[in-house]
């Protein structure tokens, strides 16, 4: 189980992975996955509200570390560069854990309802992330738009990252996704 | 009707805005949809999957005009000022129609699950206008890049639009976005 916890939460996570990959997210049912972990059924559904969920288990710490780090970020630091340096603290949590990423990720990437899903968090990340930025005193539009950017940045960083194991670490993916979004702009 | 033609699907769309905005999303059937435009249930099925797609029914083909608005700019145009100027070219779809595109938004906003399928509709047309960039010779991360940026600048030049009805067109809200995203890109 690597990293994980072996709590009711964190052997469901790693139940539902297992068992999705091995069988596919569609033939894979929540009491399969509650037996694989060892629990009831009825505590599947006190942890996940459905089958996707188990799979976005971390995204809320995940949102608050984001908006964490913004927040704490010096005053004096322009908003996207504090958007990308979070984006950077953020990284950590992946660092390690590349291998368990790529198989979520072929899972999420197999199946419509979980990109959907996925799309949804992301959208909800860049939500987050712009009310953290007002707060700042960042004004409209600067703040939808540089949250917007920064969930962009971080998006294809991730892919990339994903993509090419081992050449680069993510923080790399997102400082060369930073600049590259930078060079696109200037030359409009 | 104002510039809505009478036929079926013209129609479907005209009766689920007006019912959706008397009644709210939830309290609103397919069947009354379908009774207030004269058509049987079945007529609305052929047209919409759901009781959400009678919203979204143009976004297919105000897709088709962004990529195709893309593909035909200049070879010389950088990516994301070709994106910019093919995002005014749309724009004219909505001219003259504030006062509709306000009553869907108001509708939209107001219900998660239509939240959720207008993100999702918004991530197709990123996806969309990527490829069609890549199909300019635009290579990754840069076209990527480029369609989240463009569809960030439409998304919250679309919002400023509909809250600040009567001050400027959406062409002007989408050229300020750009501008706006310069700048917060340059000072990153």
């Amino acid at each position: 189980m690597g990293r994980w916890k072996p709590d009711a939460r964190g052997r469901l996570e790693q139940a539902a992975l297992d068992l999705y990959g091995e069988r596919g997210f569609e033939k894979t049912t929540v009491a399969e996955i509650a037996a694989r972990a060892g629990v009831t059924e009825r505590t599947y559904f006190r942890h996940f509200a459905d089958k996707r969920e188990v799979l976005f288990g971390g995204s809320g710490e995940l949102r608050d570390m984001l908006t964490g780090a913004v927040a704490d970020a010096p005053a004096s630091t322009p908003p996207l560069e504090a958007t990308a340096d979070a984006l950077e603290t953020i990284s950590a949590v992946f660092r390690g854990n590349l291998d368990r990423t790529r198989r979520r990720q072929a899972i999420i990437n197999a199946n419509p309802e979980l990109r959907e899903r996925e799309v949804i968090k992301m959208a909800a990340f860049a939500t987050a992330l712009a009310e953290t930025l007002r707060q700042r005193g960042v004004p409209d539009p600067a703040a939808a738009l540089t949250a917007e950017a920064g969930i962009a940045i971080f998006k294809i960083a991730f892919e990339r990252w994903i993509a090419a194991p081992g050449e680069k670490e993510l923080p790399e993916f997102i400082r060369e996704s930073l600049n590259e979004l930078k060079a696109v702009t200037a030359a409009a």
